[in-house]
């Protein structure tokens, strides 16, 4: 994949010393675009800055964003770190540099990192498409943020140098801002009709949204499910309100 | 490559923050034995110490030696790192992974790092049996210590787990019989909703088919869609017959 079409996302990363040290790895890769959801005080400190040597311009490039759902809108491919063992059908770095590009659609892939000590929350995971993990030794399996994130862009890098990429499945991928706006439109129908728990609906909606995303549906697929959504919501208001407006 | 055959050797390092870095690099990656040549002072300081985090063990261990002859005069393999991109003939971290075994003949490998700023010298690489570099960025060659030392012990690790092939995305992806049922039922279900055309159907159900058997839908998610397309179908019939049978 065309490195330019990789943003990195940290999420609450609490010590700006080890965004500053990301911001370093991620131009020894080639990489440039960085989003930050919530960033640490301290950020613009001489010392907190000086590990992004010679990368100062990734690190005053970087965004800063409310929400984790802002900062990968506009990417096709969502990629969540977990450091979990325990997560199944995780994906290594390798497969993750290999994949993207066919899985991307010729959109962007946005690779998020949670804070250092707790990484990505439940809720967090469940936005993203896919899940990557790198294994590490049993004895000390936590790895840095910056490490972690020059792994997978030294992966990226050279997948990238590999030449003869597979021409992508899915040749435009809808962004995933526009498939997460007909999930919660098919969060709402499905409430409405009486098929998600309304006390417990994400449950069943992360499955869907994964499956979803597996598929890498274009903007004219997206656009079916949310007439899909509305003509379910409508049923299911009149349903369970017992009169038709439509 | 086993990796307790490997020792890692640091030229000179002159920050010990860097070290320590290195220290808990080796310990995610399963790396323990650690050669300080002329190691920096104030490597017992509390902060110079904290990036060696929970990998106290290997900082501890560390053996300081006077040389670099001293420090690899047992290995079987020397490999010298370089951030020249214009000495010829180096190879990979990649290729040193893979080759260590075949190349160090039963022995250990010696993997030599020099100081942050000027690397090793001609006459330490002289020394080396071969030559190891990381291609970076131009924009930013320069790659931290810790994390040069992190890349080629990910890679040794990834060689020593001897790379099983990566597991199928989807494991147990439904038959195709069991999807077509789902269909047919989300066919009737959204024909009582009133969202597929009772003139032309299939039209939209071919194009839900693709993007869904692009997923290739896990059983499990197969059962989610037939449990979907009842709920939606009941309050299809509801809605448009104007009664409540459920």
């Amino acid at each position: 994949m065309d490195l330019s079409r990789v943003t990195i996302v940290l999420v609450r990363p609490s010590r700006p010393a080890n965004v500053a040290a990301a911001c370093r790895a991620m131009k020894n890769m080639g990489l440039r675009r960085l989003r930050i959801v919530e960033p640490p005080p301290g950020l613009d400190d001489r010392d907190a800055r000086a590990p992004a040597y010679k990368a100062w311009d990734v690190l005053d490039g970087a965004e800063e964003v409310a929400t984790l759902s802002e900062a990968v809108a506009d990417a096709t491919l969502v990629a969540g770190t977990t450091g979990r063992d325990d997560v199944e059908g995780t994906w290594s770095p390798r497969r993750l540099a290999a994949e993207a590009e066919g899985r991307a659609g010729g959109g962007g892939l946005a690779l998020v990192f949670g804070p250092e000590s707790s990484g990505l929350t439940n809720l967090e995971l469940g936005l993203c498409h896919v899940l990557v993990h790198v294994r590490t030794d049993p004895a000390q399996p936590s790895l840095n943020l910056a490490q972690a994130v020059l792994l997978f862009a030294y992966e990226l890098r050279l997948a990238g140098e590999a030449e003869a990429p597979a021409p992508p499945e899915v040749v435009d991928a809808a962004p995933a801002g526009e498939l997460e706006q007909a999930l919660q439109e098919l969060r709402t129908a499905l409430l409405d009709v009486g098929y998600l728990d309304p006390l417990n609906p994400d449950h069943i909606l992360i499955e869907l949204r994964r499956m979803l995303a597996r598929a890498g549906p274009t903007s004219r697929e997206v656009s079916l499910l949310r007439g899909l959504a509305r003509q379910v919501g409508w049923a299911g208001r009149v349903a369970r309100g017992g009169k038709s407006t439509s």
